[in-house]
């Protein structure tokens, strides 16, 4: 082992930061053995230096300032685990680039938003700039679609992206219990946030998508054009009503090619319960990859969690151990980015799929024949039809009935018209839910 | 695109050789623009120059020496697409590692037999040895082992890692047809071999197996210290008796660290019907990977075809063509071939887990009663216990019952003993049958 260490510096320490801490000193031997030289973490930068944080900072040299870190000569990488798609983590990595230094950060936001800037200056500098921790935690997917399907044309790419969502949607599923209820034991047990918006609403899922999309079909990252649909409108009625039907609800991301352009989705999804990603239950991520050579491969594991992230950031760290000076592995998003395309986006009322369509209608005379008739209207036909006064279980008023329609393939645009007019014939006693079939 | 084009040399011409020659020739601008610099066909060797294979080769030179071809001034990489743990594979990968090219292989039977050796002679030479396409074709399990999860502590790796014997076993549940029925229609399907016993007999799971145990335990290759036991003599009833139970049966390779060693051990096995690695059907593959940090991972992909294998050796490919010359990226088996460990086996009868019984025993008083004594004898607790008379289904004659037994945790010895004395007892109508069960 005759080269010289690699010198680490660390942005944020917080749960991620600091199971990275550990490992770098726990397996400090184990880490040299594989990547044939030293792996030293030499500065780190967070806001308190009072704060225990269950890691010993005691012999590192400490930041006030990210940049500053980032920029110094006592480090040749540079890991940014603050978050945040601004200041300080996009000028910090920046200035990281500029002045050399290997990047690696766990950023979605910052990705989603500056990823194409960033992979053009580290291209510029000859600098490598890895992401694996940044979407779905511990599984490896950055590195299997960067590098292990380089010959492959990608056509669809989706997952559980969000591990409270899926916890949530596990619990309603496995025990009745409402969304209220879910939401109140995921923020006591830590999965969710006080203010559970950003997961619960899908822009935690559409940040980490916007990344996959680029991966995925060499196009630009585009995290403001996504059709975002969260979990918040979900209800044990529609959850038992999948169930019956031979669906499971999950919240997915999904991006793929269409003939007018790139569909990028991020929505409450009906999944047929035999597929492998309606097996993915409570806070473990999955992501499906359909590809012309390797047909699809489905990769699962844990989405979050200290030192699950952490083991994404040091695989990336010991991959830059493992490269020489001045030589990039490969460009940060697959293909220089310079050959990036522009991102076109295929508009989300031409997308074509099965729906599921859950009404709770007035149990009158000729109401079913009138939802009949106004799909027809536009086009679409009808795979099942399930209508019944439900059981003892049911929450609806003795006056109404629950009408489910599967449709075969059809529009987004077709089915929005025929739920509008059906909306305006004046029987239904409560919106319309309509879910996207995914296959 | 400055740099001068990476040149390939493939020998052997057969389903996933051919795929490659298509995949380079069809997608060289992708492959270019991906990996910085043209990839080109310089060589090609195959037994008959005349047979179609599907792909051009008009324009490529031909060798006759598969040795010579991986010798030849005018590669840069040999790609060893022979098979066979003998010669001429064994000979012309050392052949190409002398003349200073890198190596690409699919061949899983080489590297289980001379894989430290090559990664030995690979690493002295600075050069890539590369075989992702060797284990669970095209799901990238080499590269998540090797490079994604360097940090982490494995614990325990699984799978399904032969496609032939999980479409049987699926088909035998789902149809429930014979062991014999679905072997003619997996060979009329071109999914078995004429002598299938390579698949059906577990060794090609095995010689995957001790690639897998090499990169997660740090240990030498160990093929022929594996306890092997196919699939033959599952009968309907066993898949009948599993699924009454909760349980599923797959042909599982299991490599894990234990006190006295590392358990290497191929066999069929009961997996809850919930288990992520039971809901894989038919040829599909999967692996499971536990470690300290990243808890599980699941893998699923198809685990051969022409066109699937040939995506993971153009990954290997491409990962070459990305490096730069004389600079190797990993060691081979993920720690230089010096520091692996000597492999110290685990005994088998040391194995500790819960097992699944199914005994058919001569339908008289006290039978259950001297069977529970000899469990009890050997300290075997027994969680479940189904005794009946089969339903109209059986095929027992009329004076026989089955007695299916869910034992807790024990050991091997003990299961062992005790089936040996229940076999001497007398009571027993055909020999027992006895699964491990894994979680």
């Amino acid at each position: 082992m005759s080269e010289t260490p690699l010198r680490i510096g660390i942005a944020g320490i917080g749960t991620v930061g600091a199971a990275l801490v550990n490992i770098l000193a726990g397996k400090a031997d184990l880490l040299a053995a594989r990547c044939g030289r030293a792996i030293v973490l030499s500065g780190v930068c967070a806001r308190d230096r009072s704060r225990d944080r269950g890691c010993d900072l005691s012999a590192v040299e400490w930041f006030d300032d990210p940049v500053a870190l980032a920029a110094s000569e006592g480090i040749d990488v540079f890991v940014e685990l603050m978050g945040g798609d601004g200041d300080p983590a996009h000028a910090a990595v920046k200035a990281a680039l500029h002045a050399g230094k290997h990047v690696v950060t766990a950023n979605k936001a910052l990705l989603a938003r500056h990823g194409v800037e960033l992979a053009r200056i580290a291209e510029e500098k000859g600098l490598i700039l890895n992401f694996e921790a940044a979407v779905a935690g511990g599984i490896p997917v950055i590195k299997t679609m960067r590098e292990a399907l380089t010959s492959n044309t990608i056509s669809r790419v989706f997952g559980i992206l969000n591990g409270t969502c899926n916890y949530m949607l596990t619990r309603m599923e496995m025990e009745g219990l409402s969304y209220e209820a879910c939401l109140k034991d995921a923020q006591a047990l830590g999965y969710a946030e006080a203010d559970p918006t950003f997961d619960v609403e899908g822009f935690d899922t559409a940040h980490k998508l916007a990344i996959l999309t680029s991966l995925a079909f060499g196009s630009e990252i585009s995290a403001d054009e996504i059709y975002v649909e969260g979990i918040s409108n979900i209800t044990t009625e529609d959850i038992e009503a999948a169930g019956e039907l031979g669906y499971r609800i999950k919240l997915l991301g999904v991006a793929q090619k269409t003939a007018s352009g790139i569909e990028q989705r991020v929505h409450p999804t009906m999944v047929p319960v035999a597929a492998p990603i309606a097996q993915i239950s409570g806070v473990t991520n999955a992501v499906a990859i359909e590809a012309d050579l390797v047909g699809q491969l489905v990769l699962s594991g844990p989405g979050a969690g200290g030192e699950a992230t952490a083991s994404a950031v040091s695989g990336d760290i010991c991959d830059i151990a493992k490269s020489r000076p001045g030589h990039q592995q490969a460009p940060a998003l697959g293909v220089p980015a310079a050959a990036l395309a522009p991102y076109v986006q295929a508009r989300m009322r031409a997308h074509e799929g099965g729906y599921f369509i859950r009404l709770n209608v007035y149990d009158q005379a000729g109401v079913f024949a009138s939802i009949a008739s106004r799909m027809a209207e536009e086009g679409i036909s009808l795979e099942s039809i399930v209508q019944r006064k439900r059981d003892g279980k049911t929450r609806s008023p003795a006056d109404q009935q629950t009408i489910i329609l599967i449709t075969h393939e059809t529009t987004e645009q077709a089915i929005r018209n025929a739920l509008e007019r059906i909306e305006t014939d004046g029987h239904l006693a409560a919106h319309a839910q309509m879910f996207r079939i995914e296959k």
